[in-house]
């Protein structure tokens, strides 16, 4: 049997989510407690990795294990005694070729910013980057280019594991929202490079700032140049909102 | 020169307000930084002590020192390489009189709960005291009888270092908020007697439950009997909202 599952995490005690020597990991605290409930190691597969201090409401997962008293029961015993940064929010039989993975068609990413000082309630979840003015015209306009299918090369960290990874990738969506001062960029494509979100996030507070033009950080693009001039946003300001599978993989066996 | 400033407070990792040995305190570390800056030790006094896991969005504390390059230049030093779980928010210079214990006139404490399982970028701020119904009639009801002065011997721990206290203290409010799962308690009055606030969210939730009747709770308040019944709610669900001082001692100086 199959099952899909849904989680919540504050990752800032975390070594982000992939398993690694140590333990310390959103992945090796979930494989952990389901050691504990099935009496066998079970590996689990992410829909994606995040980095430490990156946080997520919406990550996804899938394990195999044989469970005959139902998903509820299930949630519950996994839910037993984890630690409270970690929440898991759903669990689901799903199809055996669903996998969270390879199924996912797009991931959601939500970057936070704080125009000022965020409270000591808020600055685990955002960047605060001071209350110099933005000009959000100016990063409207560049995230607009960004849109569509790109080479982003120049806007994420060479890989760290050294794999060779197709560079070009498609955001389907990158829009701000403003609330006082807190603003958020949304960004939804079908996958990301290494620190791709994080650089975009950066890049465009940089030209809101003033700091680099559009027409520079395009040129950058073009080039498929990674110049010092860009910056990656910090990991505690993203985190990890959805991710989204065809309907099909959506319906409970 | 005396100085008032006020400070908010993430508690879960402070071992309360109050100086103690060993140092993991709110006032230790304020303290740590301003002898960094006038280079002798400095004393503080905050309005009311903090529990240990307890936070403050307002709490306040005075203390005496010469500066004469402004208070805003003072703020931004007293900020600089705090850790992120404190927030200066105010600074200002005040009469030797202000006292920031004994000139407060009414302190606010908000105490929040989460009717169901908080996620875990709340859980640090909140109770999660599962998604059961609460008969929030009840509970107003006996809320508004703590209004006004009595003895919550009841109602309180015994206090912890043995000095006899006046257990009469006086209520001027006593308010739940809710908003979808979140429900606050908002309590405000002259003094509180130790852990009062946490006997007095946890037993009118208890009577919201279903768990306690309100004639039970206030037989225990006329009697000042503690009895075992009697629940106090853990401390990450409490913040010390605002202390109100008389208008003359807002005035800067």
């Amino acid at each position: 049997m199959r099952w899909r599952c849904t989680c919540a995490y504050d990752g800032t005690d975390f070594e982000g989510w992939q398993s690694q020597v140590g333990g310390n990991t959103v992945q090796d605290t979930i494989e952990a407690r389901l050691g504990a409930i099935f009496k066998r190691p079970i590996r689990v597969h992410g829909a994606g990795r995040t980095d430490a201090g990156v946080h997520a409401r919406g990550q996804v997962f899938h394990f195999d294990a044989d469970w005959s008293h139902g998903s509820q029961k299930l949630l519950s015993a996994l839910s037993a005694s984890l630690r409270r940064d970690i929440q898991i929010t759903s669990i689901a039989g799903v199809n055996v070729s669903f996998h969270a993975r390879f199924s996912a068609l797009r991931k959601r990413y939500v970057y936070r910013f704080y125009l000022g000082q965020a409270s000591p309630f808020e600055t685990r979840y955002c960047w605060s980057v001071g209350d110099r003015s933005m000009d959000l015209v100016a990063t409207e306009q560049l995230a607009q280019r960004f849109l569509g299918t790109h080479d982003f090369t120049a806007l994420a960290a060479t890989h760290h594991d050294g794999k060779t990874i197709n560079p070009e990738k498609t955001l389907y969506r990158l829009e701000f929202q403003q609330e006082g001062k807190k603003l958020q960029l949304i960004v939804e494509g079908s996958g990301f490079l290494y620190k791709m979100v994080r650089t975009i996030a950066g890049t465009l507070l940089q030209v809101g700032r003033g700091a680099l033009t559009a027409d520079y950080v395009w040129d950058c693009l073009e080039k498929k140049e990674r110049r010092e001039k860009i910056v990656t946003a910090p990991a505690h300001g993203l985190c990890l909102d959805r991710v989204f599978y065809a309907k099909n993989f959506l319906q409970n066996v």
